[in-house]
């Protein structure tokens, strides 16, 4: 169970629990985008799952597997001995034990007194932060007081022999040791051929005075330095273990040797270590004080619980973004574990972007622009499957790789066959959702320079893909799209889903309505855009499918079929599935194709399109919509809770908002202790802020204005969102029905 | 620390700590020469080290890596909660704990009782063995005895994340959970390609009612079943768990596809699961019996543990021969541990071989054939380094590989550079070292078969090697050999190493004879060899080379130097590293390239050409060599000690030779609770043999007699020694001064 302070600024563990490791290594993880850290302990556990990835290094680890971040060189271990006892907290007693992220600077700080089977206790307190001011910098501390004499050791290393779950991305590399206590690493990714050199330097104070190493230790694939001391009372030892990293994918490495750049590298451990924590510390804390001057949301309210959880979200999407480089994406866990293999699914284009639109505009734009610098392998992939334009990749990688989706994933439970993936080639909405969030972007920015460069070439391209896909039906007289998978993943193989359907003619009218537009009002630049694209040729065709295209209307009862087939489906009792503490409880009972032939929706889909395309559908048909559907989701997946919210407070059904948005927050900080072992949620993070700024304050883009509609839940008296809206910094300011916009004096620049 | 019981039949462990696990890991490792297993214990604990190999299935994990044996998936795992309390022995409180060893019947047993921090305590019996009658399989039982009412759950599986620290060897593989609570795991290596299904069949009994799982869990390559059941006071759990292994590399696969083997294991393991633990284990202790029984020393003394120490070394020989498959060697730990990737060094013609020739004639055969097929590889070794005949690879994996000792070893501390590691390239006795193994092969069995068909064959091709490899030394008239490595490699290029090239020239004489007895006994033979290797065209050259190499000879003090410069480095005192507890504490002190300038030696090396070519020399020049050399002798090796205590015992030093033995022996089964982390040391262990049959039964063969010289220790009354000298089943029995060697009736044919 997780604490949180009144304030809403931290996140606490005070209950040691060897089985639910997973929960704070996730939810405390550590991260600028850049780099991601988990929150694994110093010491050892079984079950325990270090995780230290950098964006951006996708590997494969076998020739049959798909690119993935590799997990590193582990640079948190650090093995302590008192008394010849490993300190571990199975062993021997603890108490006062506490584990707190601190959100407002980013520092890790655990605390606890330990004593050995026969001894007195001994004070322990580790800190660490990664760094915001130095994306490559990781820094740890760790302080032991001892209340007798004692005999200490102290171990710590880069170890290199952890991996994917058993799957090694680097090859053995070069290990050394350098006069001054620091350790390297550097070794290159098997297959993807990315130089990645890790450093960590060591000092070590008894009584503020430096003390030397006593050994070393090489194994294979690891490295680490060995201090053994004798303590007595009152003795204060501090270690200090400042490490980083770079990469050849770094902007910054370009014509030089890896070795030399991996020498500057070395070079900047051992200034950092002259440094030290405290002052690296500082400079960290202040860019991440920045941040929250510039995004942070504040919420007046009885339940200090609502804070936390916007602050939590908005700490983690700032620990995820790539913001230092547009060839980046984020994965579903961010940088904060394995699962997903950190590519790029709709998650980031519609949970997360929102959130930077509106409030660090050049970050939404680095990852758009990861987007518009995947094209080519867009296009291969419409190629590959018979299609024109931009067919985008439901997995995305590295830019340059296109489709990365793995074709089968675990055995089926019922059939123990291996399970074929069909996302990769069915999921096709997310080339909507591209140019969806293109368009947002556009709106909400204003930025020409993006859409002249990149934005109206992906609006183009996706609709000459969409053209190419539907399907005549010839006795329908119309076009159709057959054989796709909608936000509802538990239908494979479906006809006309109605997202799917109402986002491809959204994204064909938004290219003719673009067409025009440039026709008229920046003709070179059409010139330049049809040479590429030749997408004048074929605007008739655009033009004439998209009108034939079918959308699946609302029926009496206002209720859009989810797909041609959904309301012939057998509806079943699902009240033990909805109480589920962990999601997927249906899987135990039914597999997947049995699924496919129930009533039951994984997370939003019909109600996902009324969220995206709001003005399409009158409140009436939303409302309706709502009450069908809602009861028959599993909100199986992390995305769908948020969505609900927001549209509930749409429809008025206020309470039930707040439940929701609640719900969405408890994905990862809620009572399910291993919900995020394998990492945070990216998409219900964003999709918690957007519950604040797009359901309960009601902002929506009106022409060139933004404008507010609030409803807060009644607990909240009052709710301040930073904004930057058209470059231009502002503040939201919301009093219970009252909403006030204020434009802020001086544009911040980070 | 180890016990052992006053029949010298077990191995126990009644302290366990978690800082030492590896000691009894190693030494109780499991194995029947085509998988080897080491003694984890089913609960994990950090620093625990999983080892499952099977013999010949060499893999490289990356391009730059040399072959080595894959640590496969894991089938030793099972996880168990009481009262939702992992079952850990950090955790909670344990007593009456051991873990046993029972060297006669292979079965490893551990028992204690756990108390969660709230409950009574629980009683646990876990056994285990590695069949010696189905090579592929292993068996598991685990008995649990509540005092209270308990929730209990198991979860155990099959666990592909293992890897070898860090490097995978598998690809992704598929897994499949079958009806019947059978697992299975199939997968290939990832560069050999070599095909492995394993599969692990659970039954579980409640007071002997069967109970079906509860569950299964899928991860990254991984695969479990849980049961989760409440236990009441009396009641009695068992759970049994039937694992195998196959592989492509087998010999019984042929001609089918890995899907259909895989299938036929599969179905093994089902039958496999249906007989059960107990009638599994009586089938595989009667083989062991059945070996005891052939080959078994029995010690009649004072001391359990020299008895214990023999049977301890003969256990593992067992366990790390692949008696099988002649295309498979032995590595310097067996299959008990990754170091040194399962290659087969010298250690094994020279150390593991002797025992083998004269207790189990087959397997020595086969061992020797290993050799042959090797050839290829010692050619092409050869031509690359610019000589004829066949240079044997200092490391040898599969037998098309060649060498494969890595060009490359770990830092070095002083210097902070990766050490090149020379013997690859410099240490080139171990071809003479294989000749010497088929000569003393010939005169134990008479196996004119073998000679025939690989032996002959093997020695003219080493000595065409030796011909072409040496150097003339303009100034002397002489032929020298220059940079080499002896045994002792703290000693790189040395010039005229005496165990080098007195070796060499056994070699080349041994070849002229060859040639002469074949051309007067054999002429088809020879002919055909002839026209093979092409040795009569260069018969003179090998004569005069021979007749002109030299040989360092005994100065006036009767001592042979080194090597040309052994004599000219400085003596230093050596005492602190020879009461070392840890081998290579010299390490800490000198660099390599330090050590290379001092009288040390780090293993026999002019003692060891004494100790092989033993009519050369007088038994006072080997007086003379023993007391300078000794003294100089770090035994950094696990091959020195044995070797010292027979040459010790030749030269009338009975006590020293006794102190050795029980060195030589403590190097796995002494208080060292880190020398055997890596693995048991199978050189030692052959030398512990030696030493009783060699060293202290004096045994020699004479002709066509075998013959005994005896010196026992003075607290030995007898000792009784069953071999196979000739083809003929015999049992040495001396007691006292007095050596009788008996035939036995009926030859064993296991």
């Amino acid at each position: 169970m997780l604490h949180y302070d009144n304030h809403g600024w931290s996140v606490t563990d005070t209950d040691f629990n060897v089985r639910y490791l997973g929960k704070t290594e996730a939810v405390m993880a550590l991260g600028n985008g850049y780099l991601g850290l988990r929150s694994t302990h110093e010491e050892d556990y079984p079950g325990q799952t270090r995780g230290f990835f950098v964006a951006g290094t996708f590997n494969r680890s076998t020739a049959e597997e798909v690119p993935e971040l590799p997990n590193l060189p582990d640079v948190v271990n650090m093995h302590i001995c008192i008394g010849g006892q490993p300190v571990r907290l199975e062993r021997g007693t603890y108490a006062v034990y506490s584990k707190r992220l601190d959100l407002r600077t980013g520092e890790l700080v655990r605390q606890f007194k330990w004593k050995p089977a026969d001894g007195k206790d001994v004070g322990f307190e580790f800190r660490r932060f990664v760094s915001q001011d130095d994306l490559h910098l990781i820094g740890a501390s760790v302080t032991i007081r001892p209340r007798d004499r004692v005999s200490v050791s102290i171990s710590s290393g880069i170890d290199g022999q952890v991996t994917n779950s058993g799957a090694m991305h680097l090859d053995r590399g070069v290990r050394r040791v350098w006069p001054g206590d620091v350790l390297s690493y550097r070794a290159a990714t098997t297959e993807s051929g990315v130089g990645i050199a890790i450093n960590s330097a060591h000092a070590l104070w008894l009584n503020g005075r430096r003390i030397d190493r006593s050994g070393i230790q090489i194994d294979r694939r690891s490295v680490s330095i060995r201090y053994a001391l004798e303590l007595s009372e009152n003795d204060v030892l501090t270690i200090e273990k400042i490490s980083n990293v770079y990469t050849t994918r770094d902007k910054t490495f370009a014509n030089i040797g890896f070795d030399e750049y991996a020498n500057a590298a070395l070079k900047a451990a051992f200034v950092a270590k002259d440094r030290g924590y405290d002052a690296l510390f500082m400079r960290s804390a202040d860019a991440f004080m920045r941040y929250w001057k510039r995004t942070g949301i504040e919420i007046d309210s009885d339940e200090p619980f609502d804070q936390l959880a916007v602050r939590f979200a908005q700490y983690h999407l700032k620990a995820m973004a790539p913001a230092h480089d547009d060839r980046m994406g984020i994965g579903p866990k961010g940088l904060t574990g394995e699962e997903y293999k950190g590519h790029s699914f709709w998650d980031t284009d519609t949970f997360v972007l929102p959130y930077f639109m509106l409030t660090m505009p050049e970050v939404a734009k680095s990852l758009l622009t990861y987007r518009y610098r995947g094209l080519d392998g867009a296009r291969r992939k419409a190629r590959e499957n018979g299609f024109s334009g931009a067919m985008y990749p439901w997995e995305a990688a590295w830019i340059g790789d296109g489709e990365v989706t793995p074709d089968f994933g675990e055995i089926d439970v019922t059939t123990g066959g291996a399970m074929r993936i069909w996302p990769g080639r069915l999921e096709q909405h997310i080339t909507s959702d591209i140019v969806c969030a293109v368009e947002e972007y556009d709106e909400i920015t204003g930025d020409e320079r993006f859409m002249e460069d990149c934005g109206y070439e992906m609006i183009l391209d996706a609709a000459l893909f969409w053209s190419s896909r539907l399907e005549r039906d010839e006795a329908g007289g119309r076009f159709v799209i057959r054989d796709v998978i909608g936000p509802d993943e538990y239908k494979e193989h479906v006809d006309n889903n109605a997202f799917t359907n109402y986002m491809a003619k959204f994204t064909m009218d938004l290219a003719l309505a673009t067409y025009q537009k440039l026709r008229e009002q920046k003709p070179s630049l059409l010139k330049k855009l049809d040479g590429r694209l030749g997408f004048g040729a074929q605007m008739a065709q655009v033009e004439s499918r998209s009108a034939g295209l079918y959308l699946p209307p609302p029926g009496e009862d206002g209720v859009i079929p989810e797909n041609d087939t959904y309301f012939g489906k057998k509806a079943i009792d699902l009240t033990k599935y909805r109480r589920q503490t962990h999601v997927r409880s249906i899987l135990r009972d039914y597999g997947p194709g049995q699924i496919n032939e129930l009533q039951v929706t994984k997370q939003a889909d019909v109600l996902m399109l009324m969220y995206m395309r709001r003005g399409l559908f009158s409140r009436d048909v939303l409302a309706a919509n709502y009450r069908y559907y809602e009861p028959r989701t599993l909100h199986d997946s992390s995305l769908s809770l948020s969505v609900h919210s927001i549209l509930a407070n749409r429809t008025g059904e206020f309470d039930a908002a707040y439940r929701l948005f609640r719900r969405a927050s408890e994905i990862d900080l809620g009572p399910d202790r291993e919900s995020s072992n394998h990492g945070i949620h990216a998409a219900a993070l964003g999709g918690v802020w957007q519950c604040v700024a797009y359901g309960f304050a009601g902002l929506r883009v009106d022409g060139e204005a933004l404008k507010a509609e609030p409803h807060l839940p009644a607990h909240w008296r009052s709710v301040r969102i930073p904004v930057t809206f058209r470059g231009t910094p502002m503040t939201v300011n919301i009093t219970g029905e009252t909403a006030e916009i204020q434009k802020d004096r001086v544009p911040d620049s980070d």
